[in-house]
């Protein structure tokens, strides 16, 4: 069963991001947390579906002004098809949630990732 | 143009909370900011669905632990037909973006405005 | 030297609020820092007026949301004579810098401790 | 071996709180996460002591201002006999890293929960 | 109406940063919201002196750890002749009610627009 | 008095980061409070071992995603003896109750100043 959350997560993170586990630099407990639960089972749930799930994986790394992680799953977003019209109308409306700060700083991430022009 | 976005603002209030804007315990100026700005213009841009506006909204909230306005925006997203499953899957997701206690806050706020059983 | 603290924090808690140190329900320890060193030190420095001070104190309780602190020091701010418009004008400029959720909230404080008509 | 973790997770639930995972008010998903993920696996982790844990539970509980789960792990580290002044001191000194709003709201949740002449 | 804002949006822009708005790097809507409805009526609220604004700005960007926004209006406060020493005090300040680490934080940001010896 | 408390401040800012009060790049005000009050009186509290305290600090800065400090106190907690493992276990616990990008962060940081293989 776990192997089965491993081989789901594996799954998700290559759909996602085209990476694989072991580019994680993580201790070995966190990684296995990472893709077994995170990965294999969180992401895994039906009643949201993915691209639902990844605009609120965004929404929620703007609001709390976690850039790096901004760069990953904004990536993840453009990955499953996301237009990138969704998320800098995403960006502008969480300003108003958690303020215009984290706004500036989430357009600086993704232009970083998926520059306007490019 | 301005009264354009309070009729606008007023009329995105009342859909989704079924209130009105002179119910908004709110000083003059910041109340014209809410319903001509906040309801009236970043709530009418259409690169994002008003579902997925909303799901984005109460994931900020969420993550941020924003009590009340979690109550406030739960009962929006049940009025426009969002499924009580789908914020509980986006409250489970939230939990490890932003930890435990602000996913265990928020189902206390869902429970309160919308109960598993009501 | 700490004796002088103590008196300058102790005179500078009556002046804010109207309170006495023993009326904090601290551990001693952290009654100490608090009259001492927060109050007798920190709240005595000359490059900010005690106005500016409080008014600063206001802003940074609203963008945090911590709301009970905020119920103390608005009430501090209506002792120094800070106008109520002022504290209404300062929460409606932090709701863009920290998002809407922490000026409701802020509101909300204000309200209780300095109703709009008290 | 997911119901191992099951059983270890309950263990740790009855342990820490006197509580049984059918206490917690949770959709089921979420439960199966706090129960075999949360408590039945991250909790079990042998390179941190249960004492440090506990008490590294408490103080992030405290720098994020999580009032009601604070309730849950004071009480949880009463239980594993963490002594009051173990907490009082830590809450003293996360005010110097989180501020002194966050300390005053853990304290007043110490005293809800184990009160100083308790 | 939105013209006059726009304009006087744009003055403000101009008097703090001596920036135009089409420097700003922002979609067309966020950028619009930020000349016309923060600078161009946020700001212009005359119950705040714009001194006393300036302030309360580098003091909730100071609290929220905002580094690359405080870089920005740490340079507004010096355009408008706020003392050097009047941002230090209100960073030490500060450091008591979100803690020691945005304090530094907000000292280095504030050394590299305005180095002391500057 | 207070110079008791500057030298211990100053002793305990040796013995954590092998470094002196006048490397730190302070206004003089500040510099105060940190070595006298922080590291010279709150520091010095015996209610909890050196050890805790240092573990406590690290925990609150992963959950608050403070950096440059983490870096500061990760090598604090080596030069006190405290093992890698009990870091790494510590900042996979936190990612639970903060979220699973402040974990990230803080493994990030402990690799710079204290990699895995070093």
């Amino acid at each position: 069963m776990s192997d089965d959350k491993a081989a789901k997560g594996k799954a998700m993170i290559n759909r996602l991001f085209g990476a694989k586990p072991e580019d994680l630099p993580f201790p070995p407990r966190f990684r296995d947390h990472t893709v077994e639960h995170l990965f294999g089972d969180v992401w895994q749930g039906e009643a949201l579906a993915l691209e639902e799930r990844s605009l609120v994986t965004c929404a929620v790394l703007t609001a709390l002004a976690r850039e790096p992680e901004q760069r990953v799953h904004f990536t993840g977003a453009k990955n499953l098809g996301i237009p990138r019209e969704k998320l800098e109308e995403m960006i502008t409306h969480v300003a108003h949630y958690a303020g215009w700060p984290v706004a500036v700083g989430a357009l600086r991430s993704l232009e970083e990732v998926w520059p306007a022009d490019g």
